[in-house]
C-alpha cells in the first residue's frame, strides 16, 4: 500500500458500494450550489476513501490506471461537500466546490458543453481559460 | 428493426457520440429545473435515438437486454428538455421533467437518495409513494 486510506474492513460503508469484477464504480460530480453536472468518471475504493478522507474529488483514471486527484495539474480541485449512492449501491454521486469554476480540461465550466440542437451538437459554453494557460508548466 | 429510430448514417450527430465496444454510453438524469441528480442509467444508439424523436427519457437496460422506456410501468415518464454530450464524447446528459416527481423505482424523487454522513450511508428522501401501489397492474 502506497498510501494510508482504509480500504478495508474497518470501512464497511465502502464495502456497500456494488464495485464492479474491475472494482470501480461510475461517479457523477455536480456543483454543490447550481446542481449543474460537471463531469463523469469512476472511482475504485481506495479513490473514494480517499476523496472522503482529503475532503475533496479524488477519482481513478482508467486510461491511465492511476489515482487522479482532480486539479493537481491545473489547481482546479473540487472541495467534496457531499457524497452520495444511488438506490442499487453501483453509482457515486460527489457534489463539490468546483475552485476557479472550470471543471472541463477544455477550459469549459462543465465537461457537458455540448447541447443537441436539431440534428448538431451545438457548443454553449465559452472557454473561460485557455487550456494551454491552465496546464502550462505541469505534464499532462 | 423493430422500430422505424433512424439510427445509421443519417444521424450523424449519433455517430459523434463514442459509444463502447458494446454500443453502450453511459446517461446521467438530472431535473431540468432544480439541476437534481435522478439516476445513473445506460444508452445504445436506438434508445438515445428514439428519445430525442419521442421527447421522453428513453434508455437501455443492461440487465434485461431491451429498451426500457423510463415510465412504461410506473407512468413516471420523463420529458426530455434537453440532451448534452461531455467533452470526450463518451457520455450523455439528460435534463428532464419527472412526471410524478418520482424517479426511483423505490418511490423516492430521486436514486441518489442517501448520503455518507461519517461512516454510514443515510436514507434522506422519504419514500413518496409505496412501490407496490407504484407498480401494481404491471410486470416488474
Amino acid at each position: 500500500m502506497k498510501v494510508a486510506a482504509d480500504t478495508g474492513s474497518q470501512s464497511p460503508w465502502l464495502e456497500q458500494v456494488k464495485w464492479s469484477d474491475e472494482g470501480l464504480v461510475p461517479v457523477i460530480t455536480q456543483d454543490y450550489r447550481s446542481g449543474r453536472v460537471l463531469t463523469h468518471a469512476w472511482l475504485n475504493r481506495e479513490a473514494l476513501a480517499l476523496a472522503v478522507s482529503e475532503g475533496r474529488a479524488i477519482y481513478w483514471s482508467r486510461s491511465r490506471s492511476k489515482l487522479w486527484r482532480k486539479g493537481e495539474e491545473s489547481g482546479h480541485i473540487q472541495k467534496l461537500h457531499g457524497v452520495y449512492l444511488d438506490c442499487d449501491g453501483d453509482t457515486v454521486c460527489y457534489q463539490v466546490e468546483q475552485v476557479g469554476g472550470i471543471a472541463c480540461h477544455t477550459g469549459r465550466e462543465s465537461c457537458f458543453y455540448r447541447k443537441l440542437e436539431g440534428d448538431d451538437w451545438l457548443t454553449i459554453d465559452p472557454v473561460l481559460k485557455d487550456p494551454d494557460e491552465i496546464y502550462s508548466g505541469a505534464a499532462h
